[in-house]
């Protein structure tokens, strides 16, 4: 099929699978997420996203008991029911059904709903414009959450003024993007904000930190202030669907396209591994 | 019946109630919500929140256009449907339903859930105790999102130190509570932080404000912070099931108890308004 759900143990096409209304990820949003690349019918990093879901549901106390290789077949299971060769797996974990109070009811069982869709990884070879926002959310944005209206509002904003994505600041400091992480490269560092409360430390972050230090480029893991991106040699977004895509207007201001070499470096590094793990075809 | 839900034209026993994974409430909590009382079948401040829920819905620009009659009779036939002359009913708009964008979707229509259960009036005559918390959430807390939990989070951890509620404050200062608001009472003036973006502007806090200055009760909107709030005369906990609770402890530490005849006024006056409104049997 096209787009594959499933939901406690039913699978369904996605757009006719439904949940209780007093799931609590309903009215209070009280659960957690990943999304995950499955190109070539193979997973990409999934362990790793699923030691983030660990640390999420331990950040909000949800006592997902599910064991690991269960939940990896039924994530197997969704995506082999969809034909794609590229999509993007999605699955997030509530606290449980139960009657709207907003302490944790004794006696619910997490909810697990996963979907799996087509989902091309996206192109990196054209750099693309981004506006600027501040950050505006909660203290604890290294969980990954499903209270995302903040990002979904950023998301909306950059969308209409043509632009790619939102650059979020806190008093002038960026942190992340609305749904990514950015890098700025300066006289051949790479550099971008650590990994503390104040952004999720993406996958592909982590994978992007390692490949330059492999390759001898070296790395910052310092907060850069808008001024400081507004003179970086190259500005770099990076998630889980974009493996480093740059950026070429910032609010309406040129930016980065003085170190395209590098740049190309390290996307081709990325690609290379990214490859050698889900193959060429 | 006990509980009843609503959802898009679909009538259901709550527990029963389905909605479609794909509401986007479900993955980005991409909606806002109102909750009113009920009491012997009749609504209490229907209007007042029907115009928050508006602001809500203006803030995160989620085009529902229902005109206001077709929404009140939807709740009336909801509510009508429990026996219970002690209803709390809750309604949530959500964006819509769609495929997982951070964007808003082009073509999708918001969707509207409803239900209502028993729910009486909390107690106010015996005093409660509180614990207090960083305010951890995002900037735009006047407006009633779906992105809880903060409030959840803050909920469980007041029920598992034996409190009724959570006191949040910025570096000191006094926003709200958990999912309620807060006053004190010192030297006769009742006082509670202005209706900034750091507040909810409960419905029930503005009737106490109202009522107050009707009694030339000296009212204050104005921050105070959580010293003032340990030396304060009283401490009231407002929100629309919860008529004006005293607080006696907070943090292990005593408060209030010093000026129980205000603090009976103001109970008074609002119990005599609301039961002017919703009857007495």
């Amino acid at each position: 099929m096209d787009a594959c759900g499933y939901y406690n143990g039913e699978i369904a096409p996605l757009s006719e699978l439904k949940i209780p209304a007093l799931d609590r990820g309903v009215y209070f949003g009280d659960g957690v997420y990943e999304a995950v690349r499955v190109d070539n019918h193979r997973f990409f990093a999934l362990e790793e996203h699923l030691n983030r879901l660990e640390h999420s549901l331990a950040f909000l106390r949800i006592p997902f008991s599910m064991p690991r290789e269960t939940l990896i077949s039924i994530l197997l299971e969704v995506a082999g029911r969809v034909e794609s060769t590229r999509q993007q797996l999605y699955f997030q974990v509530t606290r449980g059904t139960a009657p709207r109070t907003h302490g944790f009811p004794e006696e619910a069982e997490p909810n697990l709903l996963v979907f799996s869709r087509e989902a091309p990884l996206k192109d990196v070879s054209v750099p693309k414009k981004v506006v600027v926002l501040p950050d505006i959310r909660w203290k604890y944005c290294n969980v990954k959450t499903l209270n995302l209206i903040p990002g979904v509002l950023a998301a909306q904003t950059a969308k209409e003024r043509g632009c790619c994505e939102a650059v979020f600041h806190r008093d002038g400091v960026v942190t992340e993007c609305s749904s990514a992480n950015i890098f700025l490269l300066k006289d051949g560092v790479l550099q971008t904000a650590p990994a503390n409360e104040h952004i999720l430390p993406g996958v592909t972050r982590g994978h992007f930190l390692i490949l330059a230090r492999n390759r001898n480029i070296p790395v910052a893991e310092e907060a850069f202030t808008l001024e400081q991106a507004y003179g970086a040699d190259e500005l770099m977004i990076t998630s889980t669907s974009v493996h480093g895509l740059p950026v070429c207007e910032m609010e309406g201001r040129r930016v980065g396209g003085k170190d395209p070499a590098l740049l190309k470096r390290l996307q081709d590094a990325y690609r290379e591994f990214y490859l050698g793990i889900v193959g060429r075809e």
